[in-house]
């Protein structure tokens, strides 16, 4: 599925005791946990951009990135800043492995080994693990529902329209889990990003299938590779705006131009 | 469903012409656009929070929240914040309604008679729609997942987990949407919080039940009623401790505590 | 120098036992405690605003702000805000008084009572002090330096003009505090902010004449008056703009125009 | 007064025709400002941290920070990141010189070379300036009040505590400023830290003695220095830690301990 020698880096975070945090001694107001939350998140987005990574919220108080080129030294960098910043702290895990699904599954299970998410002793983890190779080039995809303001937005009712979105990010981000050792997440409006190993076309193709199908909902994709997942991530842009302006389903950039 | 003479007030804000602004000229930075939709949110999250409202994240571009007790005065001082602090406006319509989801319904009929969400001509549209009476208690449903962190978290490839909540969250938000008239949406970690109209405990019941039937995870959900949002939820909150303390499933708050 | 049946009620916000946290266990790094002052700092402006207060830096580590109309209940809502948001805590205390320095001057009071700012015990203060009467209109005065732009920020060393600005702001803080009861801070560029009680036209033009004789350095000013900060605020607002367009040094809003 | 084969590199980033933004179409609200100064003030300190530099607010619509090691492209990103988050844009001069303020001074011609800062056709320029020469070490010197807290703080009206301050910092400033070559700013609390060339002892021991001569305030500097402004900075909260432990006004630190 993926070529033997490829080689990509995923982050871990983990907020450490949170649950037992919102709640303690009473619980705290929904709306501060939500800035909290989206703050931090933020900080985060910023902090891998440096680094020309990516960052997905995934469920708030654990959080993913993709991190090619991003040290040790340079994540504990980021728990400082949690620390010094916020009322709590973040445990990570650094995962690398020949897929997203494989890096990410390493890093997983260096942060259980390391104590329980609900464990008050283990605070500030930073743990590594998968293969030391270095990570190599990354494929980005970059998916949206074809016309969906006027399909949808414009027409529907809006909690229609979010369980629609929500039903074709899920069906699209079981499939690639699942078949194709991508990782994809929600990022606002329409748009899902997989984080894939190198794949055929045909996955792609069989991906967008399998959401119409289970959700009558039409997908289109652009598709990057480049040495960052901003590199990458921004091809696929450019490559989806090339679906939109074409109308075709598909489209992989090839490189003639560059990031900006 | 809902006793006749309640009202409740649901907002909806929708970025002006966002879709084509990240793309103008060229694809903007996936992490800016990350920490801009974010730090937004926390902005809205803030901004009701002072009227003790919920707010949430819904599509980040189309953000939606609790507002009863919030004029219009107050929302269109939301707009002007919002220009004055990032590089994009936000329509809002107020709907108000028998039901969160007659609610929101309005809301979203308002905007869309506004103009597109894509109409590059629409900006900062500020509407109201449905019945002028006095918004009256809310409901709020705050359900986790029982022990996720043994089951999933501290167990399961961090994929499979965040898959797990998804599949759960839109399986309950569908379900309360279709049949209890009740918006549903994430907030973080293993958290579902319902906005909803006056139930009979078996419509709880039945929802918790549908969940597990179609992906077999176990939901458990602490009820509060109170005259705003956080009223409502921090009841909710108090009353999902007790499942977590005593097992139980659901349990609604009675009034001998007050919020906090 | 005020009418005596006026009242206006300052707020200081003093951070518990900051200094010694910003070192342990070990100095934190400056960036990150630069980022902590200045986003908990926009939180305040962002509280007092859905007020229409106004608020101030100050020293960071102790904020000002003109909360009429804000109660203690409010007040403490902003502490859990803080302490549900940042690794610190907040204390405060609101002072009420015939004039802005009397009103501060009695939250100082009230605060040092309560416990040292480097009391390790003191947390989450929360104290009144000074006349219950019902704060009143409150006199907003708007001042920057004529011709900024060209006379110094297009010709001089940023340095110069920096030490410019700041040496006209502390003159002019002096001189008001000093003479005129008021309390007079920078917000950026070269604007400063005085609060002030009712003065007779002629203290504003012996402030701009000390500034003058001390640095050389010509200020004008809007005046603006009303039932609370940001309304005053607003109308000084619109008074600079006419000096900056007639040229006259010093003008005093007429009520034909509403706040927006 | 500076090693000739010295330079440092400052940078100076000033917001596009700032001023006439904040009243058109009229006045926006001063919190509103004040927010979005000081937010963006925090993600310039996040900006430079990435890199171990320091920033200074300075006067907030012109920021100013050192940026050894930081290139053009990097400083071209962070110009894209506030053209996609605030609704402002940024332009930047890189000043590079034997000495801070040669560095400033060099950023400030190329950027008055420019356009001006009201010149509504000068929209994110990015310039550079001075010897291209590689920045090698940073001198930061960390000062403080002695005991602000017993002193001031906890016994003064609160103004009157900032007006000392701000008159120790003022003081401290110019002279550094003109006889030094140094750049030194208000960080919050009661510190001042400054960005110098390399100097003798002497030169601290003569600020300290100018600034207890023109105000009474006895102030006290950690010296540190190292290849970046944060390893340099670090090694002067050290020192200045040993000040304060030992009652000693001037300390430099000496490389036994390594930055965190």
């Amino acid at each position: 599925m993926s070529r033997s020698d490829e080689t990509v880096q995923l982050s871990l975070f983990q907020l450490d005791n949170y649950g037992p945090w919102t709640v303690t001694p009473s619980p705290r107001r929904e709306t501060d946990l939500q800035a909290l939350q989206s703050r931090l998140y933020a900080d985060l987005a910023d902090f891998v951009s440096g680094f020309d990574g990516y960052a997905f919220y995934d469920r708030f108080d654990n959080l993913i990135a993709v991190t090619n080129g991003i040290s040790i030294d340079d994540h504990r960098r980021f728990q400082q800043r949690v620390r010094n910043r916020y009322p709590i702290t973040v445990s990570i895990a650094v995962g690398t492995g020949a897929t997203p699904v494989a890096a990410l599954g390493a890093a997983g299970e260096a942060l259980q080994a390391a104590g329980s998410a609900q464990d008050g002793s283990r605070t500030e983890a930073l743990v590594h693990a998968g293969p030391q190779s270095q990570p190599g080039p990354v494929t980005i995809a970059h998916f949206d529902v074809v016309d969906v303001t006027g399909e949808f937005t414009d027409q529907q009712h809006p909690a229609r329209t979010t369980l629609a979105v929500q039903r074709a990010t899920l069906e699209l981000a079981t499939v690639l889990y699942e078949e194709h050792e991508s990782i994809a997440r929600f990022v606002g409006g329409d748009n899902i990003i997989a984080v894939c190993p190198t794949l055929e076309p045909a996955a792609f193709d069989a991906a967008r299938e399998h959401v119409y199908g289970a959700t009558g909902i039409d997908l289109q994709v652009g598709i990057g590779r480049g040495e960052t997942a901003h590199e990458a991530g921004y091809r696929a842009k450019l490559a989806l705006e090339e679906c939109r302006e074409t109308g075709v389903r598909r489209y992989e950039y090839h490189p003639h131009a560059a990031a900006d």
